[in-house]
């Protein structure tokens, strides 16, 4: 019987508890991932690919989506990045994100939906959505999967 | 000093609950997204869209992303699917999943990952990627956002 009210008690204590870490979470870290887009955007405006590629995930397993192809890993992502907007003939433009809304899913995961849009010297603007998914690092969030899509015409 | 030690056991003992209810998790609640999806592919292919539709969250919350179009909300969804698959000259097709990858980022959330096909009877056979984001609700887990793409050509 006693042993029955201690597990109770425990119950209860982990119950607020881990109410009052989510609360906790959802005021430092959300902005958190806002921080990390925000540093992306700052970086692909003065052409620096890496300050760009720091948002993403370190790791064989991050996903890139886009279109019907899916690119796996780090390395392969900026290389698609590299061919896409750096390689001959090719510009960068100047990246802006808006719309943003970032859920949290839990205390080390979120989703971002938002929508981009180039701006080209040439005076093209190619946009479109955005859907990413961040988990909380020892070194911050990062987004482990972007799925990036573009209008059609 | 008493109080304490008392601390330090609840925590210990509530950290090895999470991890145990994780477990849990892992193993009841991972396939159930699967099921959605496989009941979402057998109601497309028997042409019955409101069983398709039965697989997404039924709130005007809900989101669809494919190219740079946004669609929200349940019926909006429907209304776009009935336009694009069920209107004069359009058909739905047999629809196939491949490459489903379920992650689980909280007891109540889930991220899936895959790839859609569409066989035609003109031969045509579209097809891309998909990135879902399923909460779990009291009548099971649903698609809260759904971002579709498909192959350029």
């Amino acid at each position: 019987m006693h042993k029955n009210c201690a597990i109770v008690v425990v119950a209860v204590t982990l119950f607020s508890c881990s109410f009052t870490v989510s609360a906790q979470n959802s005021k430092s870290d959300v902005p958190s991932a806002e921080q990390v887009l925000r540093r992306q955007q700052e970086g692909w405006n003065r052409h620096d690919l890496e300050a760009f590629m720091s948002g993403y995930w370190n790791s064989p397993d991050l996903t890139f989506f886009s279109g019907a192809e899916k690119t796996s890993g780090w390395e392969s992502t900026l290389e698609r990045y590299r061919k896409k907007y750096q390689s001959e003939g090719r510009e960068m433009g100047r990246l802006e994100f808006s719309d943003l809304n970032i859920q949290e899913l839990a205390p080390d995961a979120a989703f971002v939906r938002g929508a981009w849009r180039l701006k080209m010297t040439d005076g093209k603007s190619p946009h479109g959505l955005f859907t990413l998914i961040f988990r909380k690092f020892p070194d911050g969030w990062k987004i482990v999967h972007d799925h990036t899509s573009a209008a059609d015409h």
